[in-house]
């Protein structure tokens, strides 16, 4: 007789022989990309509209007024000005006004949809539609783990993060300044970063923005890799450049975009509007100001070249009116992505959102209750490109090792998420019904046992086991078995294979380079 | 000048006077309900839809076909087969099958929205539409916190989560079995729990269902605070009925749910559906069996008094293919929660969904991740009644002090977060705009000045203090602190005034009662 016990045994044997793998595999199986999970997701969920059309139509009214009775600021960068001059703009000093609808009218040339190649071809993104691309999270000047606390980062730590993104089969980007790597001279450190992103990794990267010349060099190594031709006709790169909300556009960052649009590449436009700081404290009109900032960044690549690839971004937050402390993973930014959302699809445009978001600085309950909460709304409202879907901690100050492992993971259960709920004669089930029969278990039927292999999620981190055995191994919380993970993690990485000829160039290029700016912290 | 530092002491001053009651005074402003927040939420963003019409026609059929050719086992109550055999359904034994159609056909009289009373008026709760009531977790036979460490749970236990639930501003209803009090002998459990919901808290509660004779004993007691004829007209107290899936109904249960019927109370039905054991593997076959059992036992309801509010349940859950154990708060329960939903409301009828779930044993990282998926997955799918809303872990085997106080706070970011994007000029900020104008900060400005009562969510569990000003008051993560919080809130706890002559009829009535079961476990 078959018991549920020995049923359970018989299913889970397999499984067990394959522990640590069998997603991975599944995933390779089903999607046959190398071994590595699937390159991106392609959504089976719709978005999750929660606005109606009329209301939309008002915030969009008001994103016009905003652009044509207020007013944009481009400062420090001459170009700019003359291109929307050119374009019938009204100029007074760097104060750029826009007459309603034109800016969208220029958007018409921005692709919907759009391929970041990746060095190896397995691995490009699809971005706009219905995909979805996961990347870890970007710009902590410090990174912090179990054993040694928070610490600024270093070139180590930024090729660690680099390691363990390539070895998660649930992240699709290598990202871009994943954490600061303070131990490298600033003038040098934008070509340390992106060679170590085409080095350990062979997913898709993102450059530098911190000045026109970082992002030209960004771009340069991209050429080497790619070839010229190449780049010229495909984006290789991302470069993700903010307003200076609010309703400033710093030469710095508009030089920066430019020099991405010049080459073709996508530039990632994101207005960092923190409620009632960089914007006001109601939802509605942070969203107005967002959409006006950011359409006017997007309008601007199209200007400087047509039809080049961009993405529309979104990073709005709150702040706690208790301490004045910036917060991350609250209600508000997250329902107010999905309004975001619809209006980036109303404008056709490939959406960017931020992923984990959290103010805690361990990765705790609270850093899982607010990311869960932020990841999940970047998925809802349609994001194409998520960016910080892993490893972010203290509001953007920390990049965590334990926190990373744990977002990488809640990735993977998003795969599964997203594929929605298939219909079809396998999945409805009605012959395992037939077998089985009233108050009989499925352990054993023939369909579970058909099914079994591509049945269910199964997180590496969580731990499902009962209480008794749990506490005989030792009780460990989630963060400590985070931290065995990652340790793992990197001592299994094996790099990806890279021409010698391409390592050597970029070898060469690096040493010949390097800006004058040695003393700017970006 | 009004600096940045200045103005946020400025707008953060008042509320530093009110730490820790500003939420709750805020609410009470909006909403005037006796200085506890909203009795429940009335949600101001759509129920996600996921699935095309098609495919839920596809489900519905499969149903109609398991309740068809399969059909239902009604074990051990023959006044429920012969409801049956009269509504014209095929008896065989025990064995009942249903014409297709003919379950929705009686589910017709079904209200689909209804209100339950509370002892306190301004408490009761609205079920069904778009109305949301949280409720803390039920059923766990442990309870833990950081001090103790898992133990069995008792009587005083049990109180102190009432007392809790009713201290939260963010916590609609009292729950009913929110532990197992242990040291209470099994025949007068029911007794004790029911009277405590009352005496410790003036909100809506549930009844015992483990046996007929003490679902009337609940039902009693309630007539013994609301009167005879309140009770006969309207819905004062619900009893949560699970179905022995598959496809099996046991007489312990149909006899409780028609002993809630017959009283004109709310029966709560719910298949407990792990999917692999007590359903298929597959999601789509697990809702369309979800769906034939609780159209069942919705409908027997109406058998018994057409009419009868009651409440349609959904429980998916998974389980770990690799450990065979089951698993909670997974991607996959998640999304199908999304079609039970959709499937509810074609039938008209109220939804429960099972909110905070985990397998996690801590209070950590791992509980929170699962946790906030699948409680956003039931504030997603449009649940009206939200059972585990607080307090679950283990996978339902114990009750956390600590997990309570951090579901109750994000209950309270979810009453902001089903608030919607609201749009209107004050909204909108156009004039904050022209008022700030490119490149200025809005922290003093008239708009911010006059929102930042009403404006963001500010939890009591995060802390979003700068990382040294955190590191200097000790460092403590999210379980530390919602360890002093529950401390506090019990310190603090008032007792809500019962009339006396109530209470001696209470104690009066359990001193009589108390059922022959005195060995049952139920």
């Amino acid at each position: 007789m078959v018991t549920a016990e020995t049923a359970i045994d018989k299913i889970a044997q397999p499984s067990r022989r394959e522990r640590g793998g069998r997603n991975a595999r599944r995933e390779q199986r089903a999607h046959g990309a190398q071994g590595m999970g699937r390159p991106f997701i392609v959504r089976g969920i719709p978005p999750y509209d929660i606005m109606a059309e009329e209301n939309l139509v008002r915030i969009e009214e008001t994103a016009d007024r905003i652009l044509a009775e207020i007013g944009i600021e481009f400062r420090d960068d001459p170009v700019a000005l003359e291109l929307w001059r050119r374009a019938g703009a009204e100029i007074d000093g760097v104060l750029v006004k826009f007459e309603p609808g034109m800016l969208r009218e220029l958007l018409a040339t921005a692709p919907a949809e759009f391929t970041q190649h990746a060095r190896n071809p397995a691995r490009s993104v699809r971005v706009g539609g219905n995909n979805v691309v996961f990347s870890p999270a970007y710009g902590s000047p410090f990174v912090m783990d179990l054993d040694r606390g928070r610490r600024y980062g270093t070139i180590e730590d930024f090729r660690n993060f680099i390691k363990l993104a390539q070895s998660s089969p649930w992240l699709h980007h290598s990202g871009g300044t994943i954490c600061e790597p303070v131990d490298v001279p600033v003038n040098k450190r934008h070509l340390d970063m992106v060679y170590s992103h085409i080095k350990y990794s062979d997913r898709a990267f993102m450059g530098s923005v911190t000045a026109e010349s970082r992002a030209e060099d960004s771009i340069e190594m991209a050429r080497i890799v790619f070839g010229r031709d190449f780049v010229d006709r495909n984006c290789v790169i991302l470069g993700n450049v903010n307003v200076n909300s609010p309703l400033v556009w710093d030469g710095t960052m508009t030089l920066a975009l430019r020099a991405y649009a010049r080459a073709n590449q996508a530039a990632v436009v994101v207005p960092f509007i923190l409620g009632g700081a960089m914007g006001p404290v109601t939802n509605a009109g942070a969203i107005a100001q967002s959409l006006a900032e950011t359409m006017a960044g997007c309008a601007l690549t199209q200007l400087e070249r047509p039809g080049a690839p961009v993405i529309f971004g979104n990073f709005l937050s709150s702040m706690s009116l208790r301490s004045g402390s910036p917060t991350f993973g609250t209600p508000e930014p997250a329902v107010g992505s999905m309004v975001v959302g619809q209006l980036a699809r109303r404008l056709r445009l490939p959406l960017r959102c931020s992923g984990n978001f959290t103010t805690s600085k361990l990765p705790d309950a609270h850093a899982m209750n607010e990311g869960t909460m932020s990841m999940l709304a970047a998925v809802h409202c349609g994001a194409n490109f998520i960016l910080h879907s892993a490893g972010f901690l203290d509001g953007l100050l920390s990049m965590s090792y334990e926190k990373f492992v744990m977002d990488a993971d809640f990735c993977g259960a998003l795969h599964t998420y997203l594929d929605g709920v298939k219909v079809d004669d396998n999945q409805l089930a009605l012959d395992a019904f037939r077998e089985v029969g009233p108050g009989n278990h499925f352990f054993g039927s023939a369909h579970t046992l058909a099914n079994y292999e591509t049945a269910f999620w199964d997180s590496e981190v969580a731990d499902n086991e009962p209480f008794e055995k749990w506490e005989a191994a030792g009780s460990a919380d989630a963060a400590t078995r985070a931290n065995r993970r990652w340790k793992k993690m990197l001592a299994e990485y094996e790099a990806p294979p890279l021409d010698e000829a391409i390592d050597e160039a970029l070898i060469d290029f690096m040493a010949r380079t390097g800006d004058a700016m040695e003393d700017a912290w970006y």
